[in-house]
């Protein structure tokens, strides 16, 4: 079990940070096809197939993408930044001072959208503080960026809540569903955001068109009214080569 | 490049699957012993390498883990929540509504801590504003739960700014970093915390004792003084299967 300990170094990890390096250096632009296993195999001394888990190890950083039967290109998408905390002026602090390079104002395109009432999981019916068998409305979309699948999100909210309301459709209409929750008296005024990271499953890989390798990030958004009732939880499961979560706030 | 896609759905995962659904049951409590591989292997009527490839994506998502020589077992370690906000009074809001169990209490120590002075990566030089070949002041820790590594952290601070305080020691006194920064009149006012997910480097590995195969979650996090100068980097890697992150805030 030397890969638990990580104390060994495997050769086909050593490739992979020369080829990062070189990226980082410029060596390869943006979109710039990288060499090939068969390039590298002889230059490494090493098999086809060691050179080829070099080249995925870049794509399951998201740092190149492969294209079928075209080879390893290096990433030219630059990641999304999702502000977790909009009322904050991103002006007034740290204007360029990020780590990460990222797109702010790139619009998302929802390509996917079905609304159902259901009986949700365990663990949503529990913070939902639904009763036994009573359901919810789960609104699930797919959200693309230039044709690429980057998040899955679905929303559940206490169907007896906003039963006849339209939350319940797929258009929720001007200022979508919070603020159709504010016409029905329970505006959501606090936020919870909590965030883990794990590789996804197949279902998830395949929605996002996604390797298996590679990880994601699950957000769970829970949204409380004035009087700190949940009215709303969001679970998204975001390609985590395509996202950067940036959260301000003050001391 | 059919993993790529997802579109396929092996053997491996779909044992893991059940697997997992088999702890979520209960079937297997925590700390309890897995089926090995050589148990499963007939079960499925498959090879020894396909069931061992399943357990091993319950270790890479936390949910199991392997003992040299004695088998799989469920993860009887339960994450550390690691509230990004503070100042924000977690009784008011939420009390139990978390989707996420985690403890929410438990101290980390610090195992290993070094301070140097020295010429940072070029990112770091750039958000700190630092002229070319300016130092930092790096102070890096490991921590430890429990005795397993979950989180490595190196802050970065402009040196000229810290020189002669006790920021540039081991020992940095009542109140830590910040305290002294304050002391400075340096007291940082704003943060911001950038998140993203991904496969460790053999290093991050090898640091933190985890497999290659789980990712890890960066969280950097830039301080703010009220003059609006950056004061400090703080640059985490996290083992995603020990941190749940949780932010909370107001609409």
């Amino acid at each position: 079990m030397a890969g638990e300990t990580g104390t060994d170094r495997p050769r086909y990890l050593k490739i992979a940070d020369e080829l990062k390096a070189a990226i980082e250096r410029g060596e390869y632009a943006p979109g710039a096809r990288l060499p090939g296993e068969n390039v590298l195999a002889p230059r490494y001394g090493v098999a086809v197939m060691t050179a080829r888990r070099a080249l995925r190890v870049l794509t399951n950083e998201g740092l190149a993408e492969s294209r079928k039967g075209a080879g390893f290109f290096v990433q030219a998408f630059s990641p999304i930044r999702r502000r977790g905390i909009q009322r904050l002026a991103r002006d007034q602090w740290g204007a360029g001072k990020s780590i990460w390079s990222a797109d702010e104002d790139r619009p998302l395109a929802v390509d996917r959208v079905t609304v159902e009432e259901l009986v949700p999981p365990a663990h949503i019916t529990r913070v939902l503080e639904l009763g036994e068998g009573e359901t919810a409305c789960a609104r699930s979309r797919r959200f693309v960026l230039a044709g690429r699948p980057v998040m899955l999100a679905t929303s559940y909210l206490p169907y007896a809540l906003v039963a006849g309301s339209a939350i319940a459709q797929a258009d929720t209409g001007p200022g979508g569903i919070y603020a159709r929750l504010a016409d029905l008296g329970h505006a959501p005024v606090h936020f919870r955001e909590e965030v883990r990271g794990r590789l996804p499953t197949t279902e998830e890989a395949t929605a996002l068109a996604m390797s298996l390798e590679r990880p994601i990030l699950k957000v769970c958004r829970t949204a409380f009214d004035a009087s700190q009732r949940v009215v709303e939880i969001n679970e998204m499961t975001l390609d985590s080569a395509s996202y950067v979560l940036d959260y301000e706030f003050d001391a």
